[in-house]
């Protein structure tokens, strides 16, 4: 028993998880009592594991339907697995649309969202003629997206890249800290009947990558031009910018750190 | 009035289809009364289009969970629509897991299955080292994939290829017709953790192609050698050969006709 407690009293590890998720199913990443979430899952499980509460920080909170191939969690767990041993038992518990990737034993300091430098999402487009049977939950099939133009949307993003308030392109209108954000770089790549669009930034705000997205389809689709973006980010106003496209088509797909 | 009853004695004509669907969360591709079926929903479809009892029929028998992206098939329709208008008011009525992706007016003598004269089919493997998160509905996760041996796996392959009679892989054991069927080529292709097997074949028993990739994988995982493949074909014994492969790796790719 003295040892038993000895161990208890010493052996809290901060870890790092790496985590893929298809979040079709889910009410979105955070942890709430009443709903499945994909934090909540994982709690469950390590929560099982370590045989006391177990509760994770994840770098970003994605939205119900939303998916990840690259989050990163933190979390302070009592345990003589090995983080390999970890993993495996997680994985072997947790769903198959929710995997660990990576478990690593990290600084004390290490906080997966406060030490969050950059991160990358992607949105993918269906632009083709039929209907995206086997990748439906993971596009947005744009109404008529065989038409649409890929070099004027690449033109409206280069309005977006750089330090911008981004007060516009936020879905919180109640929001009161700094909606001030800097994206690195933009990329909208056609491959076959889809669309990729990479953003890389220093963060973003909450659906900011989804209006962003549904704006620049709106460039695409000719109803607005790329020389409209500048107007639309200093009015500061959601009213202004396009619609929040759906969230299937998102993925976070990094977090970086230093 | 008149003009009516002359058209509808005279234009209905024999479309052919050819159809994508995830088979997921279907009872397979049979129409039956009570259960949800790819055929069901697609005769439900053209029913309400042509205002009369529509009935198609198919190349194959898609079991529950397996998938298609090259299913034909044929019926009877009369109606004013050009195939192109056809494909369009069906898509748009068609849940996002069926697809049709050509209508077209065939002879009226063409019937999917009876003038079937090849088939493919692809069995995907899952076999890396975590879990196939977005992929998981079309693949079988192998345990222990990381450890398959293809090159075993190619060589039991070739026994299999020729006319055979393949009792030892039909799934219904009551069968009174001939078992004997030619496979004109199997491939298997590694692509990262993925392992891709296509079956080439004139047709395939109930079952066939599962169990055929069952004992593959057996011959992968060193349960088997590939020079017991000869006598498993010859003991005309289910019992003798491997495990049916799970539903949802199995994709219907192609259907050949002269």
């Amino acid at each position: 028993m003295f040892i038993r407690h000895v161990r208890r009293l010493n052996v809290e590890k901060n870890y790092r998880f790496k985590i893929s998720y298809d979040g079709t199913k889910y009410h979105g990443w955070e942890s709430k009592s009443q709903v499945d979430t994909v934090e909540g899952r994982i709690e469950a499980v390590l929560t099982r594991m370590a045989e006391r509460p177990v509760d994770i920080k994840g770098a970003g909170r994605t939205d119900a339907g939303v998916h990840a191939r690259g989050m990163v969690a933190n979390g302070l767990i009592d345990t003589t697995l090995s983080p390999s041993e970890i993993k495996a038992y997680a994985n072997s518990y947790l769903p198959m649309d929710i995997c660990i990737d990576e478990v690593a034993v990290a600084g004390d300091r290490f906080h997966a969202r406060l030490n969050a430098k950059g991160k990358v999402y992607r949105y993918t487009l269906y632009v083709g003629e039929g209907k995206p049977v086997f990748d439906r939950n993971y596009v947005w099939a744009v109404p008529d997206g065989g038409r649409i133009h890929i070099e004027e949307m690449r033109q409206a993003a280069i309005y977006l890249v750089g330090e911008h308030d981004f007060k516009a392109f936020c879905g919180n209108n109640k929001i009161k800290k700094s909606t001030v954000r800097t994206i690195y770089d933009i990329r909208i790549v056609r491959r076959g009947d889809y669309v990729e669009m990479d953003f890389h930034g220093s963060g973003f705000l909450q659906n900011m990558v989804r209006i962003l997205v549904g704006t620049l389809v709106e460039v695409g689709q000719g109803r607005r031009k790329p020389s409209d973006m500048p107007y639309i980010i200093e009015s500061l106003d959601r009213q202004q910018a396009g619609i929040t496209a759906p969230p299937q088509g998102l993925c976070l797909m990094k977090v970086e750190y230093h």
